[in-house]
This record gives structure tokens, C-alpha cells and sequence, in this order.
């Protein structure tokens, strides 16, 4: 397998995240978003993802976008250790919970929406951040109640166990970190958080190690 | 079945869909986003749906959220007919269109969004049409450039049946009519859309067929 992705970009942490989780190994291919113009881009590129957006993971010459698409399949055709729940009830909470970020929070934050805010409606520096942080505060806000009303932590998202939740999870925290975000008003959240980051898959596919983290 | 939701809401409208195409009765409840400053923001809804979003399903008391999530667990407890093809590969494919729409075009395009655009960046009328027209039509022009390189499409996005994908793709299309984006450009698309705009079960979901459509 060969996995197209940027150590920054969130949706492909998640994804490697997975394959560490699964125990697989792959190919690291950079696609990096700010240099030579950004090199999602390229015609190659382009030529794998049409929309040129990251992660594309290559499983012997299928072709695979969307990080949460990638993970399902990852989990269907690699079941152990399962990164979803067995019961529908279950698997529509963990979907939910990766929903809340990967649909409410982080399609807000993209790059491409960051530049768009600033180049077409000259939003500056200190607006910019401020929508960054907005939609992270607020969503991240909004998954915390759900989670103390729901009673189903334990260690992680759902009981002790890994899930997909906590695979979207992590990452958003780092972005949130690195936007220097509020974040002592979700600390269930963030225990969660803590617990994930003592786990070697989590560990191993966080930006600062990967190869193109300079 | 109890559906909270809103006729506009196309997070909403995909769910009813869904709902419609495997056969299931359902009291409809609604969750009107503009009237009374937004009845999603009640202390009575926000006990529901901590994040104040539509739609929401009630099936005996088990409170689902996150419109994909919601299909999924309608799919994976009344299986007939299938919304997943078979086989991984092809069930990859299709959540990847799907999350092509709820991930990359939706979410940017939500009242709330739009209302920050106004209300916190002093957008223009203008301005905020011509950000909403930006992604839908850049999204869909991806989505129907990676639909052609497939070469998947029958009459609908994967072969000759009704997927996930067609379920979320027809509410954007609605969206995009409804604030005049361009779609010549995504002629696959739109034949697509035609031919669910056909069947009883996309006929009756739409916006203009519901009990709050005034």
C-alpha cells in the first residue's frame, strides 16, 4: 500500500493512524501542500484525486480518497483489531462522533478555506484565526456535551476500546493545539486525548514523525 | 421513527430520502432553523442534539445524529434495498463520493456558516452568494471529473442502483439550483439527478413536499 498524504493535514493523520492500528506497513508518498505551489496540483497528482485533495492510499493500483471511506475499508478488509463497534446502535454513535468533527469542524478549517477568507474576502491575520478558532471551540464544545450526556466513555470515545471516534479525534486536537485554541472547556475530550497519545499507532503517525515534517 | 428535521435542511432531505427507499413510516417533526430565532437552539431540541443540529432520528428512544451515520445504521438494520454495493472496494468508492459532498461542499455552505460570513466578516449579499457558489461548484465539478474517470456511472453513480451516494448527491443539487450555481459543467451529474428525480422515494422527499414547506 502506498499512502499519498502531508504530515500536517489532518485527514491523512487519521488515516495513518489506521494503518498503524491494523498493522500495516506502507509507503509514505509526500504531497506537499505549500511547496512548488502546492503539489496536490500536479497533473500526476490530480490524475489519482481529481478534487487534489489528500490522503489517496493506493492498495495495489485501487485507488482511495476520503479518509473516513479509506478507514472503513481498512476495517472491512482488515477486521482486527475492529475500529468499529459490533452493535448498529453502536457503530452509528462512534460514525456520529467522527461526523461531528470531520463534517463540523474540520471542512471549515482547510487550507483552501483559510486562503479563500483571506484572498477574496481579505479577511486578515487576526479574523482568520478567529474563525479558525470559532468552529473548533464551538464544535469541539458541542461533541463534549454529547459525550457527558451520553455516559459511554470509558478510556476512550466508547467504552475502553479504540474507535474510529477517537482515530478523528486526536487529530483535530493537534490542529486545535497548534491554532492555540480554547480547550479546558471539553476535558473529557482531552483525557480522551491524553489516553490515545500513550498508544503506539497514535504515537508513530503524528506529524512531528513523519518524513516530511521539517 | 420519529425524524426531526427541516425542509430545507439537505443533511434532513437525505435522510428522508433514505427513509423513503427502504419503505419506512416515519412521524415527522419539525425543527423550523429560522423561525422563533431557531427552534434548534430550544433547551427541549438542544437535549436531543447537543450541537443543535438537524437531522435528528429517534427509533424507540435511541437518538441517532449525523445524516451519513443515520443512513448507515438505516442500511445496516433494514438491509433491503441495499444503499452499500458489495464488496469493499465499491463500498469505498461510494462513501468517497458521498463524503465528496458532505465533507468538501456542504459544510461550508450551512446557515450558520453563512451567517458568520455576514454577521462576524461583514460580507456582502454579494460576497456571500458568490463563497456559496464557489464550493458548490468547484465540489461538484471534482466530483463529476472523478465520476467520468471512473466511467462507474449507470444510471446512477455506481452501475444501475440507488447508492448512498445518490442520496446525498440529489439535496446538493437542489441547494445548488436554489442559489442559481452554475452546472453545465457537470453533465454527468445532472443526468444522474434527473433519473432520481424520477423514483417515488426522491420524488417525496423533497423540500417542497413537506409539511413545513411554506
Amino acid at each position: 500500500m502506498k499512502l499519498y498524504n502531508y504530515f500536517r493535514s489532518s485527514a491523512s493523520f487519521r488515516v495513518r493512524i489506521a494503518l498503524g492500528l491494523k498493522g500495516l506497513d506502507y509507503d509514505y508518498a509526500v504531497v506537499h501542500l505549500t511547496r512548488d505551489g502546492g503539489q496536490q496540483f500536479t497533473a500526476e497528482f490530480r490524475a489519482l484525486s481529481a478534487d487534489a485533495l489528500i490522503p489517496v492510499l493506493d492498495d495495489e493500483g485501487a485507488v482511495l480518497t476520503q479518509s473516513l471511506a479509506i478507514i472503513e475499508y481498512l476495517d472491512e478488509t482488515h477486521p482486527q483489531p475492529p475500529l468499529l463497534p459490533a452493535t448498529p446502535l453502536e457503530r452509528a454513535y462512534v460514525r456520529a462522533c467522527a461526523l461531528a468533527i470531520a463534517c463540523e469542524i474540520h471542512p471549515l478549517n482547510n487550507l483552501r478555506v483559510l486562503r479563500y477568507l483571506v484572498h477574496e474576502l481579505a479577511a486578515s491575520e487576526e479574523q482568520k484565526n478567529a474563525w479558525y478558532r470559532h468552529w473548533v471551540e464551538q464544535g469541539l464544545g458541542a461533541l463534549e456535551a454529547r459525550l457527558v450526556a451520553e455516559r459511554r466513555c470509558g478510556r476512550h470515545v466508547l467504552g475502553d476500546a479504540v474507535t474510529l471516534a477517537d482515530v478523528v479525534l486526536v487529530p483535530q486536537i493537534f490542529n486545535a493545539q497548534r491554532f492555540d485554541c480554547r480547550l479546558d472547556h471539553v476535558p473529557t475530550i482531552m483525557g480522551i486525548f491524553a489516553r490515545c497519545m500513550e498508544l503506539p499507532a497514535f504515537i508513530a503517525a503524528q506529524p512531528s514523525r513523519q518524513p516530511d515534517a521539517q
